[in-house]
């Protein structure tokens, strides 16, 4: 435990208007204390680090200048706002982040005025800063909208549309472009070798050749001498084609860890009549804290680390986690299966497509941020005869699911959606949560969803879904590792819509998707010690229903309880429509759907995550006791 | 009537084997008999006619050039595909386009395997093709992947994320940006003004001048004297930075109706080593029929008319169409509430819009392409007080799910979304059906989702989701005309989770959400001839549900059906989830749920999608009455 650093500047800062009450020449020190404080706090706490650690003089150059909270500061995906929270009123919450309770690792709403707009997607933040700037507008009120959106995140789709449609925000709109050469993992296309050879092309200009440009590039409220122009105009050179043909005004590349350079700039943009204005700031990723500076990912997520030395702490010893199994397990499969190929959304590490990538490189393709493209990508791949992988967590499948439909289920091709993160996710919270895919999948036609019980299910349903090319396929699994089942040498092809009982009994049955089953074993293990003879199946399947087995249990047992890692309108709704439309519940079955809570649930322990959802052993335990009781007394409380 | 055009050379070609048999000069003749034979069919058949119009030299001179079908020719959105069904073995159904049982409006890879990716939606062609492109290098196979995509449809997230990604592919990708300065709509954004540029300061230069720019621009496999070579460049200009920015090779713009420009670039884009190639090919919609080229929207959808005088067949006199129900009560709301304020992405006419533009311009805002952006823009304008509609298709909504479940659900700002287009859609078919909107909205915490039963239902749930300030609301309405009752001057505050109850009975009742509610009262007419007692309630709200009322109801009647214009996971799954949940269906209860069922349906007469689907008067009352039998015969066959 190393102690906190000293920061006699920062304690006198708890907000910008703290701040703004500093001399210019007193930021430097501000930052490198701020900067000390970022570290110690992660270092404590875990985390995001490299993406702040980058962002150090620009948030405090930003709150210097602009007149937050009344001018909106959007800061896209949100892993750099550390730095912005320990000076937007929340240092003392710091130590606290992505803990239960805790301030979120993201920008939120509820947490602060400073957060006009919470984040944790990526390239969501031009749009948003639009809609503040035209609605300042329509309401005749000062203030502007500023995003600041690192190059990663402007190789979405998203991000274009905004900038697409900017121009007619004026003045109102400040696009910060973070150029840090790196977002999780290392840039991939177009756009990022264009804005590499943007910054290798340019030199930092005197101050003089400059003059002459400013008059062209931005007129500003107050006439200034030629001096002063050349001051503010620093970092201003030609180049930003492709951002002025979208219509910005384009500004940069400027070095944003040289806060002489970044105020003047952030200033003359602030106090000019035209717009939309784009700044290019380059960053360095870690900067300021050498183990991240040297690192491959920059510190992009840590553990809690050792300040000094940069070592982590270590995790736990334990099974694989589920993304390596897949990784690995795919990996092998391509070895005598040339037709494989695997697609992520600048997710390698993340989704274990970089396992992948390793062995079969040219078979495996990294689109960017870009989950559309990257949907439709694979539906031609498999249109041509290719067994696709499309790697995407959960919730980040959301950007591409029109694509999904569209492209994918109607036309009924074979595109494997390898969905990581299903289900409560932990330290991220509410934003990357996957709750509501086996509901928007099972809904489609055409579609296959299955949902993986533990770690040896997963290779047996990547397997299976690798063989099997008569439509899309999706499988689901959680985040972290697996609970320590071995994963068989030879991987089993799964009969299409069917479950597979685990556990027999005659009173009470529990269906079970995915990886709650453990919770429902353990369940049964007490229902059994109260003398409640207990069946538990896993369903394996959300769609097709294994609907001979649903009919036989429901039969054969007096409650019927189904349990998943997801919301309303998945598992559950689609065992009662089989169910009721059917007659078989016509005379009377006590059926309970046990999901995820209709609330967004704010980040902790998935543990502590799934008992407050209801979906741990105990509540299981629960609601069969709760329904067993209705008969005798007729009454008994909704649940969620 | 008019007689069909005499086609002597088009008769001679009915797959591109024959085209390519003929001289380079024949083209010319054969693309006049082309754009005749088009125009016959669609005054018959009624359909898309701007765009192919706009495209029969470039349909013939791709064909020409390219060896489709091994080369892989995807036509983005599909509007434009009609002369390359004529020329590609179709001619001879091409007069029952978007009828039942006939063509499909856009391409269908069921259709032909000239089609060897279907559209509808927009924006999906680059990425497809560089699946095809990517999957034939891998299999090292001959053939490329050339995608026809128009200036509009650049507009969207999805080709910019595909035109990223395109390098990789080099000479196996093709993508011809049809610039035709609209889409659907005029166009809009920072790229329709940036092509605007493009092309008002491009010339045709001279063969000779053009020389010398094509060994910078690209090799060829054959090299060929300099004279060749100028052929092969004509139309080759500079520009086209953005493109080239992005990893292109542009080349362009040229005059997409000029044949003998138009060969010999595409054949020595063909011929190339190099590229990814985009060329930039301006042609004008609606090309050589005056009607449309006269006309506002260039006949981009019509009814059948009359092709000597283009007199369009008049529509029936009737209730006014939903979208313009919509846009007359909100231009009208937002006379007195200046917090209203309007969002399409590039559909204003369609969406009721433009009627809320032509009263309120300053708070109408017209996107684009552009859903993703659209939506958070509007929570954008949310978060800043304002009262924001974002008016969008269901089946486009599905663009913009990550945006609503992330930046509006998860923010529970008050953005209210204007669902047209619920339900079956007819003539569009199942590329634009809106099935999944109740099922993957309601599925959401935080969202309030309403359906409309008839127009003055709709008028009611405009003003409450003005009205509603404390989340996301949405409301949902079908394609086409309103049922013809009257719109009240005064509008209601519905209140939330409240449905209404339209008849009374005491044996059956019917729950019915949206515009089946007609069928459900004929239904009752018939149950009731048959001295069944039948409620129908229209439940307005998908959630919340109307808990109490559904207790009600269930405890009162021997036999509950929910019918609903959506897929599975929808009111019935919420109704069904409900009440097992409570208890409610322990004892027994006939509870029958109708939806759509679990298959994509093809276009024909709405009419007869519902009877297809199972969701008629007729069909009601089968259900009710097999629902009535099944307790004496203990056998009912399931539903879908």
């Amino acid at each position: 435990m190393n102690s906190p650093p000293k920061t006699p500047l920062l304690d006198t800062v708890e907000y910008p208007s703290d701040l703004r009450r500093l001399d210019q020449g007193q930021l430097r020190q501000l930052s490198d204390e701020l900067r000390a404080e970022m570290i110690d706090a992660v270092s404590t706490s875990g985390g995001h680090l490299g993406s702040g650690l980058g962002v150090v003089e620009l948030t405090v150059a930003i709150h210097y200048v602009f007149d937050t909270p009344n001018d909106k500061l959007v800061w896209d995906v949100g892993h750099q706002c550390y730095p912005h929270k320990i000076i937007t009123g929340r240092r003392d919450r710091i130590r606290t982040l992505r803990q239960g309770g805790g301030l979120s690792g993201f920008t939120k709403r509820t947490e602060s005025e400073y957060d006009p707009f919470g984040a944790a997607h990526s390239s969501t933040s031009i749009s948003a800063a639009l809609g503040f700037a035209m609605a300042k507008k329509m309401q005749d009120r000062p203030g502007r909208g500023i995003a600041v959106i690192g190059d990663g995140a402007m190789s979405a789709g998203m991000a274009y549309e905004a900038m697409n449609n900017a121009e007619q925000a004026g003045n109102r709109l400040v696009v910060i472009l973070n150029d840090n050469d790196m977002s999780i993992a290392p840039p991939v296309g177009g756009l990022s070798a264009y804005l590499a050879r943007m910054v290798s092309s340019s030199e930092y200009l005197g101050l003089r050749s400059l003059a002459s440009r400013i008059s062209r590039k931005l007129s500003r409220k107050v006439h200034s001498g030629l001096e002063k122009a050349e001051e503010f105009a620093r970092g201003m050179v030609t180049g930003g084609t492709l951002f002025e043909e979208l219509g910005f005004y384009y500004v940069g590349p400027i070095d944003g860890h040289n806060l002489e350079h970044l105020i003047p700039v952030l200033e003359n943009v602030r106090d000019s009549e035209q717009g939309p204005v784009l700044i290019h700031v380059v960053t360095t990723k870690g900067k300021g804290y050498a183990p991240a500076e040297n690192s491959a990912d920059k510190y992009h997520g840590v553990p809690k680390f050792d300040v000094v030395t940069g070592e982590k702490a270590k995790s736990k010893a334990g099974p694989p986690a589920y993304q390596n199994v897949f990784g690995d397990t795919l990996a092998k499969l391509a070895e005598t299966d040339d037709r494989i190929c695997a697609i992520t959304a600048a997710m390698p590490s993340g989704t274990g497509v970089d396992r992948f990538a390793k062995a079969h490189p040219d078979r495996s393709f990294d689109v960017g941020i870009a989950e559309q493209h990257g949907v439709t990508f694979a539906a031609g791949l498999a249109a041509q005869g290719m067994r696709p992988f499309a790697a995407i967590y959960s919730t980040f499948l959301q950007r591409a699911y029109d694509q999904v439909v569209h492209d994918v289920a109607i036309q009924n091709l074979p595109v494997r959606f390898a969905i990581d993160r299903a289900g409560l996710v932990g330290a991220d919270g509410s934003t990357h949560a996957g709750s509501f895919d086996i509901t928007y999948l099972a809904t489609l036609p055409n579609f296959v969803v299955m949902a993986a019980a533990d770690e040896a299910e997963l290779a047996h349903m990547t397997y299976t879904a690798a063989e099997y090319d008569e439509g899309p396929i999706a499988f689901r699994y959680p985040r972290g590792n697996g609970i320590g089942v071995a994963i068989p040498e030879t991987l089993e092809k799964l009969p299409i819509g069917k479950g597979r009982v685990v556990r027999e009994g005659s009173k009470v049955a529990i269906l079970s998707l995915g990886a709650r089953l453990e919770e429902a074993k353990k369940a049964a293990d007490q229902l059994e010690a109260k003398g409640l003879s207990t069946t538990v199946a896993d369903m394996r399947f959300a769609k097709p229903l294994d609907t001979a087995l649903i009919e036989k249990l429901m039969r054969s047992h007096e409650v019927v309880v189904t349990v998943e890692e997801g919301a309303i309108g998945g598992l559950g709704a689609h065992v009662l429509t089989f169910a009721s439309d059917t007659g078989l519940t016509d005379n009377g079955l006590k059926v309970r759907t046990m999901r995820l809570p209709d609330v967004f649930q704010d980040q902790d322990d998935p543990m502590k995550q799934y008992d407050e959802a209801g979906l741990n052993a105990p509540q299981i335990v629960d609601t069969v006791l709760a329904a067993l009781r209705h008969n005798s007394t007729g009454v008994e409380e909704a649940r969620a």
